[in-house]
C-alpha cells in the first residue's frame, strides 16, 4: 500500500533514498520506539520550536504518544498546534573514500499532522495498552495495570498516520569513480541497538519472563 | 561550569532529572552524533514544525550541522528562523511493577537557538573537520579532503551552545510501595548502540584502520 506525498512531505534531498509506502513506513515505526516531537511555541512576535523525546505506539494507521499533563509539551499540543513526529533507526555508518562522500545507513520516518487529545477512556486505555505493548510486548498482561487515578495524570494525544514519508539509505559507500584509488579503507561500519543483560531489581526475585530473556527491536535486517 | 536555564529550558516535567551544566551537556553531545533539527515553517497562517535528523560537530561552545543548499531544512534555516536540536541517548528500559512507574534510562539534550549560516572559509572548513572527527575520530586525516566544488555544496550551519538543558535518568525502576508485593519481574533491560563487524567495501583491499578497529561510542558508563 501506498501514499502520495504532499508537497510538505515530498523528499527534497536525495529523493533516490524517499519511500512513501506504508508498509516501509509501518516496519520502521514498529522497529523503533523513540520518536522526537516537535512543536511551535508563540513567543511573542516569534515561533520557537521545541524538539522533544519520547516514546510512542502505534495502533493501526494511529500513532499514539502520551505524558503528563504537566509538560510543556502535553500543555502546548492540546491546543491542537501542528506537530512533526520524527522517527530515526542508525543502521551504519558510510565509510567513503572521500570525506564528502561519507554518509549513514539510515531509516526515518517523518509524520505530519495536528495532534489531539484521547478524550475517550476506552481509547485512552487501548492507546497506553499499545504503548506498553509497542515497547515491550508481553508486559501490559504481566504489571499492574493503570488505576483510574494513574489514568486521570496521563495524558494521551493521538497523531493520524495521514501524512509522511520516509527516507532509507542501505547498501555501500558510493565515491567519485577518481577516488577509487585513494590509498584508504572504505566500506560499513554497522550500527545497532543492542540489549544488555537484564539488572534485576533489589527487591525481586522473580525469575526473568521470557519475552524480556528474548527482547530484541531489530524486526528484520536492512542492508 | 554551570549555566541557568531560562524559562525556554527550565526543566518543567519530572524536575529532580535536570541538568544545567556544561561539563554534563558536552559529555552527551561528544557521545552520541545524531541529531534532530527542529524549525517551523510558515504555512498559510499557520507554522508547521519540522523535525529532521542529521548529524552534528562541536567545536567548543558552538554546535555544527551540514547539508546540501538543496534541502529543505537548509533553505529555511539559513533565513535565520529558530531552531531547537535535540540530542538523545537511550541507555535502557525501567521495568516497574506498574504499568505507570515504567521509564526508560536516557540522557538528552535540547539546545534552542537561532542557526546562521557559516560564510569564513576557513570556520566551514574547521566546522566540516570538526563534524567528521566527531563521528570517526582519525577520518579526516585519513580521507580524500573536500575540494572546492563540494564545500561550495555543503552549507554548514553554526549553533551556538548558549541555551540549553538536559534531562537524566539513571537506575532501577521506583515503584510505589504498595506495588513492591506485585508478582512481577522488575529491573532495567540495558540497551546500548554497539557496532557490528566493519564491512569492507567491494573495492577495496586494505586492511581495517586501527580507529576503525577499537571504534565504539561510550566515553563514559552512566547507570
Amino acid at each position: 500500500m501506498s501514499s502520495n506525498p504532499t508537497p510538505r512531505t515530498r523528499i527534497v534531498r536525495e529523493p533516490q533514498r524517499a519511500v512513501y509506502d506504508r508498509d516501509t513506513i509501518n516496519q520502521i515505526l514498529d522497529e523503533a520506539f523513540l520518536c522526537h516531537v516537535g512543536f511551535a511555541v508563540n513567543s511573542n512576535s516569534d515561533f520557537q520550536p521545541y524538539v522533544i523525546p519520547t516514546s510512542y505506539g502505534r495502533n493501526g494507521d494511529m500513532l499514539y504518544i502520551h505524558g503528563s499533563a504537566a509538560s510543556r509539551m502535553l500543555r502546548n499540543l492540546d491546543q491542537g498546534v501542528p506537530v512533526c513526529i520524527t522517527v530515526t533507526l542508525l543502521d551504519g555508518l558510510v565509510v567513503a573514500r572521500s570525506v564528502f562522500n561519507h554518509s549513514m545507513n539510515y531509516r526515518s520516518v517523518v509524520i505530519l499532522g495536528t495532534a489531539t487529545l484521547v478524550d475517550d477512556p476506552a481509547e485512552k486505555l487501548a492507546a497506553l495498552r499499545a504503548l506498553s505493548e509497542h515497547i515491550i510486548p508481553g508486559r501490559w498482561d504481566d504489571a499492574r495495570q493503570p488505576n483510574e487515578k494513574e489514568l486521570k495524570q496521563t495524558s494521551v494525544l493521538r497523531l493520524p498516520i495521514n501524512e509522511f514519508s520516509a527516507k532509507v539509505r542501505v547498501g555501500p559507500a558510493v565515491d567519485d569513480e577518481e577516488d577509487y584509488a585513494f590509498p584508504t579503507w572504505a566500506g560499513v561500519i554497522p550500527l545497532e541497538m543492542t540489549v544488555g543483560a537484564a539488572i534485576r531489581d533489589d527487591r525481586c526475585e522473580r525469575e526473568l519472563p521470557a519475552y524480556l530473556k528474548t527482547y530484541s527491536r531489530r524486526k528484520e535486517k536492512m542492508g
